[in-house]
């Protein structure tokens, strides 16, 4: 695990979650990690940690990270481009136009300054939540632009690799567009659906189910962190928000008077155009989803899960996903277990030979 | 299992999922099931896979239940009403307000026909998925009203708990107003969400996330059906949509000049309003969400996520919950599993003795 391409040292700016992980990797592979916190307990806790140590005088990086909210990105990396004139600098905000041209407008040394953005997501929890794998086998976006140049801007593909991601060279806007899509707008949506929840009676939202939960999961995020993302994002995130409120408007005129002709025609045509907008998004390892989905009932004692899968594990069938499904107020739970198609037959067989139950087969 | 309220015999009408899991569910408790289907082959398959048996002269069910599309509820139930003047009738469409409502203009006879909605929710498959098992622990709506006595109405919540299920009983247009919330405007929120995905570049939905993965997973839903559930629930469904759409324009108005005092407060307000309201769903047993997370790398080879399970299981702790997150192009994935906050720390520490890389936990 100490193969590298980094030489280091890193400096990382900003120690909590992201860059409290970056560091224990690179310190894992033996980099040399400076960490710098505007808040002496973050940096003692990530020193704790083991995400590096604190600066000294005569520190030259060789890389610096720049971890910090996106309000303070662009200053960040004009101080540490200043305070380090030989070092490369990156930073790892989730927006990376408006640091651009911040920069630019700073007059900051672009030739030493590459935006970099790992799709790593869990930016909850601070440095005890970080760890050292947590940017394996995620896309790390690398915001290229034309004031560096490709030589120059090595360290942070090296970075990528060495942290197990998968680097990805996206100019700054389409990034931006991009998570705006896949990312900041289902965000809002999440946070706008189950803020309508706030004032529903416990008779509505007893009746709640999957659908929802799963709709609403990335609503409990940090508001301070996304306020900060959607201003940053503003016009891309607004293009977006533009269309799909069109999109609804089409629909609540739809269902103003469903019984006018084409009303339901153009229900129908909104849910078709979402049947193959889904279908587009890749599943595990980058495949296109298509695997039957077997659902199993699983008593809700300690132990049953594993039972089920060892046996699965047993019948020599690959399970490709699998999540689990609870019933409200009952003790027992379903579990979905996603094959290939070619092996759901087999699997429904060998699952009720064992005695399980199953509550469903599709594909 | 052969405990059961129903004396029968029961008659279903359209021997989809949802009217032959009724069958089999009922069978299995030796309850005589009389089985009709305008399609001869359905009709065949379902009887075949022992969901009942055909229809013959001179029966006389004690309960009908109709189980066919929400456009022909109301003209199946009153064609039910008058072929049999003793029988108790009900439905189990997703929408409850309408086919009252028609059944009323019909003229048909009210103190017989009560409507009622399992919270099944697995609409694909048709009788080929059927399962007995399928209403075990769900809500089943019993939508009173006023033209039935409490005694005629017996049988239907008896159906619910012979079949495992828990009855609410929900006035129909409470009823309507509460699934427009919690799973008709998701539909719609998830279709549109995956819509805007038709026309995206593959390097936008490369960058693809869970967060998006599980927002549009409803969007594969069947439009035929939903056409149908959204003209029927139009009114409730169409106010919450007004209601979002004027969220989304405040949303899109902050984001239209993020830098004027004000924008970033509402911004701010509408993600922690998401915040408050995501916390009133209730996840497993009808508890609020208060777990602990564990996030825990699992390789991905048959057996890997047993095992885990297993150890989890010897170490007593008790999983509340489990979701599986793969990262794009890599042959590992993340479980994610939920605890009480009380047995977070031990079970990190156990399962880190015991080799597992724990890639994150949060409360």
């Amino acid at each position: 695990m100490t193969d590298r391409r980094l030489r280091g040292p890193v400096r990382i700016v900003g120690a909590g979650l992201l860059g409290a992980s970056i560091g224990l990797a690179l310190r894992e592979r033996g980099v040399d990690v400076i960490l710098s916190d505007i808040s002496p307990a973050t940096l003692t806790l990530a020193i704790d940690y083991g995400a590096g140590r604190a600066a000294a005088v005569g520190d030259a990086p060789e890389l610096i990270v720049v971890c910090v909210p996106p309000d303070v990105v662009a200053t960040t990396v004009a101080l540490e481009l200043d305070a380090y004139p030989d070092a490369l600098v990156t930073d790892v905000a989730s927006i990376k136009l408006a640091p651009l041209l911040q920069l630019r407008a700073l007059g900051a040394d672009l030739s030493r300054y590459i935006g970099s953005h790992p799709m790593a997501g869990r930016e909850r929890g601070g440095a005890i939540s970080a760890r050292a794998d947590l940017f394996i086998g995620r896309p790390w976006v690398i915001a290229g632009h034309d004031d560096i140049t490709y030589r120059r801007a090595a360290a942070v593909e090296d970075l990528a690799l060495d942290l197990g991601s998968v680097p990805l060279e996206m100019d700054a806007a389409e990034h931006d567009a991009s998570v705006a899509m896949v990312s900041h707008v289902p965000q809002v949506l999440s946070s706008l659906l189950a803020a309508r929840l706030h004032h529903a009676s416990d008779a509505t939202v007893g009746l709640a189910g999957q659908g929802l939960r799963d709709m609403t999961r990335i609503a409990a995020s940090d508001p301070e962190l996304w306020v900060q993302i959607l201003a940053a994002n503003a016009q891309p995130v607004g293009a977006v928000l533009e269309a799909l409120r069109d999109d609804l408007d089409r629909v609540i005129r739809s269902l103003s008077d469903p019984a006018v002709p084409g009303a339901r025609r153009a229900l129908a045509e909104s849910l078709a155009d979402g049947n193959i907008g889904v279908a587009r998004i890749p599943g595990k390892h980058g495949q296109a989803k298509h695997f039957s989905q077997i659902v199993i009932k699983v008593d809700d004692r300690p132990g049953e899960l594993a039972k089920l899968l060892t046996e699965i594990g047993e019948v020599g069938v690959n399970m490709e996903d699998l999540r689990l499904e609870h019933s409200p107020r009952a003790q027992i739970g379903l579990a979905e277990i996603s094959v290939l198609p070619e092996e759901e037959q087999r699997l429904v067989e060998e699952l009720e030979a064992r005695g399980w139950q199953i509550a469903g087969a599709f594909s």
